[in-house]
């Protein structure tokens, strides 16, 4: 098993002295409350592109320009976006605009890292309130260069227009696909084993906690922490991508729903989880408790965390798992199940399966995030 | 003068029958009124899918995965986003669902064409309303199909989200500069004519009429339709970037707005407009009696026109025009002032001029479009 190409790294190692998922807030260059409709726009742009450094060679122009423009080598780009809306995807009441850009970020980075792509550039869209505060966004800015200074990104460009009714952002990930072949979500086979990164459930115990206190704390929780600032699944998706797995994605809309997404891939295979093997995230027992609620389901249906779910061949594993500790030891790799053949006319929702503490497989129980949906229906 | 890397084209005539910007709208392939709300995720992204054809040999991987992949050439990338929203860039009272995907599709386009660059991909993030009728987001994107069609893209990913409040959209446009330098907002001289595709005006007076007439008329007249569907300047815009202007910038944002930004990337110089000289749009003078105005200030505000300003030596003019009208015969190109050297510590306000009547420059009254002003201040 070859992971080797996975050590490859085009970057030196991030200067910055403390990470700043762990910073309650950066500091803005602002003082006093300034709201942003007191500003032109190029004004507002000016102080945004005032908070971003440029670090890859790559990047031969950056903001202020009709595009930016990346020096390209052969080879292949993988491209995604991630839009996310206040009030449907993030509350500003309990996070600040720079948590819940850093969420966006993370999450379109994830989908760069389910194919295994280095990152090349960073593209952010902003639907602004007019009464924001200034100082909010310089904090955002802040915020998004350091974590493109940690994960090796180039904030390049965007947008940023007004949106009197609601906050949003569109992040835009540029990668380059360093293997001759990417890993998507299909190509999973018989017997393969299903293994998650990371821990499950964190994010969404942290949002109980915080809709529950109403406001940001200053000294988040790990759970809390989990929901405001994830890790990025972007270096551990570029080392696993190397290896020979055979299909992987994120599970930003929760593992229940992904596994939803891999059986609508993968025709013909069936993905069997056991609820009781779900790395469960600290924070969740003592929120299950205080909500009434079963951690395993708040782990399968959790919806926030920035996590990967893969299938690799059984006797694959243990390399796996290997190359994983000696790239990114802080990254888990745990099994939660296994997929099996199933009629070639079944569809995804019954393919989808649970395997219960008597041994039996039944249906997963889905509540999958359906943007749309009106309750009830 | 060489315009000859102007000819080069990596696509054949495309071979739709009718033009989609002179429909009034295509088809979907539903019947009957549901609503988004309606649907699940997953079945509203397969009918979008249903819809989008794929053209470009460089598009590795569409819609449908955790990130679009494109095949690569060396060379350089032009990346760009536009973000448009209901309420504040378009208004759905009296233009479809696919008006507006069109108006931001092409002000994006617009980017690309300003630095020369050959399309490569779109991506479109889309917010939603629950209650918009499943017919209108299929509308929306068979109409995107057809301009892709004509103008030589793939709509190859992108996000759906729900957001309550006002449909909004964000589109990534990805191009390649097939030139070995790109031509931007910089590099303007003392003596350049300042020239501007198109004629301007026409979609301000458009939007005047639809607001007026509080719905969409089944047979737009032609300046509605420079409101509803503008034409791309993309084609334009690659042809002109083959040749050795100086600058060049889109004018999505307003001519007078546009001269600004010049003002600001080029310092030492002012920028000289003749308002006498403004290729004004049909139904421009007809809209300026109706409400009032000057047709000229209209031409110089409007903030819609989908054209491109620059800047070319004088000498250099009248080549600049044979090679576009003989690979654009229907893109008319306009001197309409020029540049002039300026005191190195003048703000950029002040280096945007327009000559009067008779004939003394006086400081451009700028009516620019500032996003987040609150009106008043």
């Amino acid at each position: 098993m070859d992971c080797s190409r996975a050590t490859s790294q085009t970057r030196s190692p991030p200067p910055c002295e403390r990470s700043p998922r762990a910073c309650a807030s950066l500091p803005g260059r602002s003082v006093g409350s300034r709201r942003i409709e007191d500003l032109g726009e190029f004004d507002l742009l000016d102080l945004i592109r005032a908070h971003l450094g440029q670090r890859l060679s790559t990047t031969v122009r950056g903001p202020g320009g009709d595009a930016a423009i990346l020096e390209t080598e052969t080879g292949r780009l993988a491209l995604s976006t991630d839009a996310a809306v206040e009030g449907v995807h993030f509350d500003l009441r309990f996070m600040s605009l720079a948590d819940a850009g850093w969420r966006a970020v993370v999450g379109a980075l994830g989908d760069l890292s389910a194919v295994g792509a280095e990152p090349r550039a960073v593209l952010l869209s902003c639907g602004f309130r007019g009464e924001l505060e200034v100082a909010s966004v310089e904090e955002l800015f802040a915020t998004l260069d350091a974590l493109g200074e940690e994960e090796g990104f180039d904030l390049v460009g965007g947008d940023v227009v007004a949106s009197p009714h609601a906050v949003f952002f569109d992040v835009v990930v540029v990668g380059r696909l360093t293997l001759s072949s990417s890993v998507d979500r299909s190509g999973a086979r018989p017997g393969d084993l299903l293994a998650v990164t990371g821990t499950l459930g964190g994010a969404m115990a942290g949002l109980a906690s915080l809709r529950r206190a109403g406001k940001r704390p200053s000294d988040p929780s790990p759970a809390e922490l989990d929901y405001l600032r994830p890790g990025s699944p972007l270096r551990p998706g570029i080392a696993l991508a190397a290896c020979p797995i055979h299909a992987m994605t994120d599970i930003s809309d929760g593992l229940a729903e992904e596994l939803l997404a891999l059986a609508r891939a993968n025709e013909e295979l069936a993905f069997v989880v056991d609820p009781t093997r779900l790395p469960v995230a600290e924070g969740v027992d003592a929120e299950a408790k205080e909500s009434g609620r079963d951690p395993a389901e708040m782990a399968l249906s959790g919806g926030e965390d920035s996590e990967l779910l893969l299938t690799v061949l059984p006797e694959d594993y243990s390399a796996l798992k290997r190359a994983l500790d000696a790239l990114h030891p802080a990254t888990r790799l745990t099994v939660i199940g296994e997929v099996i053949g199933a009629p070639a006319d079944a569809p995804a929702q019954q393919r989808t399966l649970a395997r219960s503490q008597d041994g039996e497989i039944r249906p997963l129980a889905l509540r999958g995030f359906e943007h749309f949906r009106r309750s009830g229906r």
